[in-house]
């Protein structure tokens, strides 16, 4: 099992195995992703995996190979595990929790090796669909405060195979990086008495220079101050501060601008590496009139350096305008 | 030129180069180093450089090679120049400040390849000072306020080439990982009268199970809560809020546990890539009572992940007792 850490002075958080053996465990280098001539994820080694939580999408949808269209099972070595007792624990300076939680992974499609761009509008939806029904279910157990759904695509993002994937962490915490955002938006709401990342929009929208698209329901940016070369934001217009709570006409919608978004980075980027993240706010409704849900694409295509790593300063390459009118202007198919 | 952006809500800093090509420039990728047939900083390549800010060590000693025995030259391409003026400016939500500042590279030795565990004490003591004597120059420019050192080992530590080198960047801001650091330890100082580094050296010194290494001056620990398998801080046990004012003979006991402690991590762990950092105090002296400044070493064995990145929670397979009892029973030539 594992348990969460936290860092006496930043109050970071880390999940630590615990159950270790007593000699340390190295991890594998991820310095290339395994074959795929034997890939749990594929029709036909479902037992290779543990058994599904969900198959296939609510609309219908059947899948040409053994049936099914998505698949959401527990990550088989998971993180965290619901079937943990929460307990807070101190030594001296520090704090633990055990890892109480969940760690699911959601296998996107039957073909293996094909990219998000290549899914269809009704695949994509589909995703979409599964993200919200599983944060709606694990919103129930009281012990859990957020859920973060992240994709890892590539080896420079992190990912293990190449058969298409994302994943989900339920945690008895909220972590830093959302809960930073939080906090920003509620210093820029005490004093303006608006959402901030409305603010954005609407600045985002008139200038549009840092536009890549738009859609009834969302705008695609690339950041003022983005981290890496071509990371690329989609926000939705309608303040909500919960991902799992937009309506179904958003999910369509959302399907389209992400398959958009994703499929003018592969043109204009030869098909990188990439991680997502949705930022949601924490159960609870302390933040609701301020925070604003969102995606953040990350394409990697250089590792971070001590630089960011040590200062939180990051470098970028390329400026965020000319990164969004190269992207808009591409001719996708 | 280069400007620094913020992030409007959570406050991060982005280094962006301004003077980009109207079209966007896509870094090259990291996934190789270059050959070294022709590396900039063997001796006799020092006309492919930019002139050394300095060279040689003040102890006198020669290198065989051509003289030099370690070299401070302005990046290539700087992040940083102090020749640029430094304004500040808004454009609506957002601020950014003009990139003034410094970014210099530390060409560690004359040999090609050789990692700092193989360089010799005398080698080592004669890099701390320069990096000090470096700071104490640039901080006579009054719009500095922060100076950083960093170490990228390795192409999945963000290295570029395979020849021994640090970097410095001098910067017009404070960045936020050593202001939350700062913050958390004003936090502890106003509750309890005591610098928490302090404590932690003092609650691992007794429980002795996360200590890797101790000299006079300085402990060696895997920290509680370490973001990557065989993360190791080095403490001085004297409280001093500044790197650069460390005394003589704390520089020559730094130059040996640091060189034990990367010996121990290149035995047990096959010379792995690897970051550091030396987190020490902004210019000013708010803080003196209550910040420690240290040194993080950080083994990069697999990459980060969309965890990291989106929720700023790690993982880590590996418990710092473990690999603390692992790294101390190495027997070291």
């Amino acid at each position: 099992m594992s348990e969460l850490r936290k860092d006496p002075v930043v109050e970071r958080w880390v999940l630590v195995a615990d159950d270790a053996l007593r000699s340390p465990v190295i991890p594998r280098s991820r310095d290339r992703i395994d074959g795929g001539l034997l890939c749990p994820f594929c029709p036909g080694n479902e037992h290779l995996c543990p058994p599904d939580i969900f198959a296939n999408a609510p609309n219908g949808f059947v899948s040409v190979h053994a049936g099914w269209q998505l698949r959401v099972i527990p990550n088989r070595s998971p993180l965290l595990m619901v079937e943990e007792g929460h307990r807070r624990s101190g030594e001296g300076l520090y704090d633990k929790i055990t890892g109480v939680g969940a760690n699911e992974v959601f296998i996107e499609t039957p073909e293996h090796g094909i990219r998000q761009s290549q899914m269809s509008p009704a695949q994509l939806e589909c995703l979409i669909w599964a993200y919200q029904s599983r944060i709606h279910d694990l919103r129930k157990d009281g012990r859990i405060r957020s859920v973060y759904i992240y994709k890892n695509c590539g080896v420079q993002a992190g990912a293990t195979l190449d058969h298409g994937y994302s994943l989900l962490v339920a945690l008895p915490i909220a972590p830093r990086a959302v809960a930073e955002e939080v906090e920003g938006a509620r210093r820029h709401f005490l004093i303006k008495e608006r959402c901030i990342y409305c603010d954005v929009i609407h600045q985002e929208t008139a200038a549009e220079t840092r536009l890549v698209a738009e859609s009834t329901c969302f705008i695609a940016i690339e950041p003022f101050a983005p981290r890496v070369p071509f990371e690329t934001w989609i926000l939705p217009r309608r303040h909500a501060p919960r991902f799992e709570h937009i309506e179904p006409a958003e999910v369509h919608d959302l399907a389209l601008i992400f398959r958009e978004v994703m499929s003018r980075i592969d043109a204009g980027l030869c098909s990188p590496d990439y991680n997502y993240w949705i930022h949601s706010a924490a159960f609870g409704n302390e933040c609701d009139p301020y925070y604003h849900w969102h995606m953040e694409i990350l394409p990697r295509i250089a590792p971070p350096t001590g630089l960011e790593g040590g200062t939180d300063l990051y470098y970028n390459t390329t400026l965020p305008e000319d990164a969004a009118e190269y992207l808009r202007r591409l001719v996708i198919p």
